[in-house]
This record gives structure tokens, sequence and C-alpha cells, in this order.
């Protein structure tokens, strides 16, 4: 029986960290929002939001059914996925750091997002601009440096080699990171020149991740629907900012 | 042999999830930093993080060591030790949702931390007041709603009983959601009075898990220090504000 994946439909956001995996491993699913028509997929969405599935709802979206189970949230969502789609780690040592990794990048995202939404989520972007350009240059100088830098060392300590994040194959880390590789160049892309040169063992990789057959036509295809200025990776120019200089902070 | 948890010493912080765990269990565990003499328990912690415990450092505390194997971040560590705690549902779909509650609570404590630190991690509360007082009236008013009318509904709806949130014994979920409850009573008072009215359920439930025998007496004892405003849940008047009448946004 198919997964199915339950979404926004106009976005990548962060279902795309869970069709990556999907589509990675060639599994069947029902991207439930977008394949039902947009009207009756969100319907389903948010009935199950609202406790119409039974006595566990999602708090959000993306949420996952599997027959009887609803899996909700993208790092757990992973997590449960990845052994079933060949996409972990064998160890639980090397599982424990992966969902570690996988709730780092969660935690990346969440930044990412409070770039364009530092003080409201209910409020638009336009409506916060002047906080939003004092954090997404904090954001620029301070975290994603932090972020980044600590995946390049995972990737370049790797005792396995550095071709994947934890061990010696594919798993969801790796196409995770390769997905906020491309949504940071996409949302900074002043700021992000030059980061295949300061992070070259996270830049491979994640070129090695769109490589893998099933990513790279998935890629090419309809379903990867373009980033865009609705999801969380967003480009507004006016948030982007040269790159720091080696040593010195940036603004 | 004795797990070693590190996280900073002088506050409650992430790492207080994970104490509740090991106490309520009666688990045998060392708290480095605060046990080994400060100087050298942070000493040990940053060593660490620095990547001196091999090829898979941790990006930031708490994380826990078990012999061979270390699990970084809050609910990572709570997966883990779960089960081997007797503080996990049984059954896989349980589960699913146990640690989906545990990434969402995760998600709630960043929003917290978000609303004395609005724009920038490193610099002090004090150069983001102004942002930081939007960014609480709207956590307040938008969000906390939105994540205990949800923890309500979960615990009201559990088929075992309303006693926990998952299942019908003790989880680690029950115990982040005292830490929450009485977190949020600390650092918004005047916007918490009633809120046990409001969100009965989780009051109780709340209530219940202080009263377990080993949490009571950890809460009675010097391991639980108090709140205070370096942590996580921090009382600053400016921010809090009167409870929203029902049916209106406050503010």
């Amino acid at each position: 029986m198919a997964y199915e994946l339950f979404y926004w439909p106009g976005i990548q956001g962060r279902g795309e960290f869970v069709r990556l995996a999907l589509e990675a491993a060639g599994a069947a699913y029902v991207d439930v929002a977008r394949e039902r028509g947009s009207g009756r997929g969100v319907k389903a969405l948010m009935a199950m939001l609202d406790g119409e599935a039974g006595p566990r709802p999602p708090f959000a979206p993306p949420f996952l059914r599997d027959g009887d189970i609803l899996v909700s949230h993208v790092a757990n969502i992973l997590l449960y996925l990845g052994p079933r789609l060949s996409l972990a780690p064998a160890d639980e040592g090397a599982r424990a750091f992966a969902h570690g990794l996988q709730l780092t990048i969660n935690d990346l995202i969440a930044e990412v997002h409070d770039t364009h939404h530092p003080i409201s989520h209910q409020r638009y972007y336009e409506d916060q601009k002047r906080e939003a350009k004092a954090r997404a240059a904090a954001f620029l100088s301070e975290r994603a440096p932090k972020y980044l830098g600590y995946f390049e060392r995972v990737i370049a300590g790797n005792p396995a080699g550095k071709a994947h994040a934890v061990g010696d194959k594919l798993t969801t880390v790796d196409l995770s990171l390769f997905q906020i590789w491309v949504g940071l160049a996409y949302a900074f892309p002043r700021a992000f020149a030059g980061a295949d040169k300061a992070y070259p063992a996270l830049a491979a990789l994640a070129a090695k991740a769109a490589a893998q057959t099933n990513v790279a036509a998935y890629l090419a295809s309809a379903r990867r629907i373009p980033f865009n200025e609705s999801g969380i990776f967003r480009h507004y120019p006016e948030l982007d900012q040269a790159p720091a200089k080696a040593g010195r902070r940036n603004g």
C-alpha cells in the first residue's frame, strides 16, 4: 500500500524533505493535497489536523499515513521511513547520530523561516520587514556559518568517507543536506556566492545526492515545483547580503 | 555504567528535559558540568563540541553519553532513553506519536527562547527588547494557545485516559509537558493566570507528573535549581501581559 503524504500543495516547504526521501527510494506514495485535486486534498489534510483521523491528531503538516500509523514532523517521518526505504544507517549509534543531524537540520529550517517571519507567523513578511532585515543579517553572519561549518566538519570527519554524512551509503540526511544547500543558495544568492569553496565537502555531498538516479529524475520532473516566495526558502533580495570576509563579521 | 549528561551547569534549560526523565526513572547518571566542578566539567563539554570525542561531534548541548554511544538533541536523547527507562509506549504507532509530541514540545521551547532573543542569539536580551516585546505578544496571543490547545486535545482524547499524554503510563512526554507548564507559568505569570481553567487536562497531567515519587523528590532536592533569567523560561515582566479574553485576540 502506498504511503500517503499530507502537505500544502503550492510549495516545496517542509514536505519536500519527505518527498526527496520517497522519490530517492522509488517508493509508492500519494501526495494527497496535490494529487486529489487541490481542494479535496487540502480539505482532507485540514480534517486530519482537526482530529477527524482519530485520537492522535498531528500538530501541523507534513504528516505521513502508513496504514494505521500516522507520523508527523519531518524528522519523525524520516526516522520512520529511513529504515523502510533503505535510507538509514545500520547500527544504533549511527542511527542516533543521523537523527541528531536531522534534528539540527530541522532547527536550521526554522531559523530560515524566521528570517522572514521574525515577529509573528500570522502576519505577512511585509509587516515585519525591518525586523526581518536584522534577523536575516544575524542569521547570515552568525547562524548559517555555525550550522554549515558543523555539517562540513561532520562530513569531512566521516570515517567511512566524505561521500555521505553518516556511514557509507545514501541516507535521508544526505538528501536533507542537499535541500538546505540549494534552498540557501536560492534564498541568499549573494551571501552564498563562494559557499562551495567555504564548504567543499558539503557542496560535493549535495551534488552527489542530486545525481542519484531517482533524485535526478525527480528534480527534472514536474513534481519538483520551483522554489517560490511562499515557502521556507524565499528570495527577498533586501534580506540578502555580500558574504562576510574571512575573520570579520558581516554587516 | 551511569549515563553522562553534558549540559551547561547554571540553568535548567534544555538539559532539564533530560534530567527529569533520568530522575523519574531513578537512573544512575552524572551531570558532568555540575558534578566535576564547574570548570572541569564545562571544559569537558566544550572539548566534545570541538570534536575531541571523535568523528561524530554534537552540534550543541545537551548530549548524553552511554558507553560508546553519544546522543545529542533533547528529543533524540529522550527517544533513546525512553525505552531504556520504561518511559516510552510499547507499540510502534504510539512511539511515533510520542516522538512527534516531543518534537512539537521542542518547537515550543525554541519559540519561548525567541520571545527574548527574536533577532540574534548572540546579542543580549537588552539589545533587542523592542522586538522581543512584539515577538512575545505574538507568542502569547497566537502561538502559546495553539500549542497548549493542541496538547489539551491530545490528552483529553487519549483513549487510555487523561492521566497521560500517550498510553496508560508515565512517559517522557508527560515529564516534558510538566516542564513547559511550570516554565510558562514562571515566565509569563500574568498571561498564564487561569491557564488551569483553560487547559484543565494539561494542568492535571502536569500535577500528576510532578507528584510521581522520584520526580517529587527531585523537585524538592538541590539538584533542581530554580528558574532564572539565564535559561529558556525567563521572567521579564515587560514581556508578560494579561490573558486574552475568550474570543478576542490580546493586545
